[in-house]
């Protein structure tokens, strides 16, 4: 019998995540039983929204359990088969734990093709991430050509997105982004027409004033807090918050406080909507062609930091909570 | 000439209003032109969403000008007309100034027939508080058979008849209010399942747990502030609130802060919305046909507090930030 390096959640993180909150364990790999695949890992997708399911707290996924493995979006290589919809040879995509190999049940595996785009893709634009931004902003912002759309964490893997989506649809686009490398990316390689940098920005509420003139109509929200406050001020009449991610509340241990959203809302006939991409699921496979389409057409790009190892899928995670990486991280194993 | 008595906005109010903020002065009746009526006021309503237009901030109705009179929904009776479709002895209700009487365009003005329904209730149930509960309710909440409905202001105006709606269509319905007189009525005479004493309730969080064993699936939202912080740990998966009021912070001389909304939002995939009556004007007649229906069948019942006396006006608006109304607050000239 075989065994796999494990990285298992071993302490619920208080605050940001740090590496003694993970221990790497061996495990034995079992044997292959009728209709179950051999998979080694290729790729895995380090993500905020991980960060919940650490927690206990109830949430809309349930949380991990201590000395277990974390799971994320993975992309496998099939070693050996015992079942026939899937042959040695084959990649798929898929909630998997952090091991180097595993034997599963393939029920929720996809088959993901390499010459059409590169793997690491279906992780990003192609997967969760690209039908996040895409779902998020057509469900929930229900945009309107012509209109304002603000992104926070714009220069992460899903405000990138959001951003260029907002672009094909005819929007005037302003992302927020926390380094002046990340604004001229925004601007230069997704297209972006105005930027923001909230650690520079002294008074965020008179900057996203002057980026948008016309107010916000549609605000993409990945991050929560002080930088959500200011936009409450910019908000248009019938204007609509897709909450998508609050990254900078995730590791507070205390409850955060912000401004009241109620009167902002009532003044301006304003909505706020949580959105969970696992409630659309009638539409993700629209969506990954729509996507897949835009991306053979050159008119979405995307950026990954790729970080190389399975040993550094921890720091990775943590490094997240820095702003460390552009685009979407993923760990190459 | 005839001159008559006028409340005029003396000061922009700095948290609760005070009577030092109204001047009563005197005023000329100017001559009735061709198309004008003169109108002597019979019933005003005091809202606290009079409160916003005080201020001078910007919001979804223009602030009121100091040493100009208040205006606030008005029902009056037609002593002189020069105009062909009303004649003297109609009784009209509209948006008026707090005169005795006055000369105005009737152009806004509808006619309401006493012998329909008492003319006070055409300024509640059958005005805009009627239409706030039921298009707030249902427009935004969108309710479905068996889900709870948590009402907060439950014994106001427009919270008294959302709870009653609400079991018309076959909700469960709990109301929050501040006395235990006033629980004892949302449960005897407006039907609400249950009722919650916010003043004398240690944990509302857990109270409302308690009265929402299956959740919150609606909350119709009139207060804001700490109740509000306390039904966000009860909200059901896809739960809407309806951000009717926010009469808790409306005084605030700073900007209110809550617990962040946003991870709530996520967490549930909840909507927030800000609702305003103006937004619907194309539903206001079939809502008050609705209304007038259900108000006929004897399914809707409905209580004011009608305060007595022109003078009193200042004094009634004030009381509605103590909770001395139950249900629509009138003044009855």
């Amino acid at each position: 019998m075989s065994t796999t390096r494990t990285i298992n959640l071993k302490n619920r993180p208080k605050g940001i995540p740090e590496l003694t909150d993970f221990e790497f364990t061996t495990a034995d790999v079992p044997a292959l039983q009728e209709g179950e695949v051999l998979l080694s890992s290729k790729y895995f997708s380090v993500d905020p929204y991980l960060r919940g399911r650490m927690s206990d707290a109830e949430s809309y996924i349930k949380p991990f359990e201590l000395n277990k493995p974390i799971i994320s979006g993975t992309i496998a290589e099939v070693l050996a088969s015992k079942n026939s919809k899937f042959s040695i040879g084959d990649y798929v995509s898929g909630m998997l734990a952090w091991k180097e190999t595993q034997v599963v049940k393939p029920d929720e595996l996809l088959k993901v093709d390499p010459n059409k785009a590169p793997l690491s893709a279906y992780l990003g634009v192609l997967g969760m991430t690209g039908l996040t931004a895409y779902l998020g902003l057509t469900e929930i912002g229900k945009p309107k050509k012509g209109e304002t759309l603000l992104v926070s964490g714009a220069a992460g893997a899903v405000g990138s997105v959001v951003g260029q989506i907002g672009k094909i649809l005819g929007l005037r686009v302003v992302g927020i982004a926390g380094t002046d490398e990340k604004l001229e990316m925004l601007k230069s390689k997704f297209g972006f027409d105005e930027a923001i940098n909230y650690n520079t920005t002294e008074n965020m509420n008179e900057a996203i004033a002057n980026s948008c003139p016309e107010g916000v109509d549609i605000y993409f929200d990945n991050v929560g807090g002080e930088i959500s406050e200011a936009v409450l001020f910019n908000i248009n009449k019938f204007s609509r918050t897709v909450n998508c991610g609050a990254i900078s509340v995730y590791n507070n241990t205390t409850l955060p406080k912000s401004i009241s959203v109620q009167p902002f809302l009532i003044k301006k006939s304003s909505s706020m909507q949580g959105f969970v991409i696992s409630n659309y699921v009638d539409k993700h496979s629209a969506g990954i062609k729509q996507l897949a389409e835009w991306l053979q057409q050159g008119k979405l790009h995307y950026i990954e930091t790729i970080v190389d190892g399975f040993d550094e899928l921890p720091n990775a995670f943590i490094d997240l909570f820095q702003g460390k990486n552009k685009g979407k991280m993923i760990v190459k194993v």
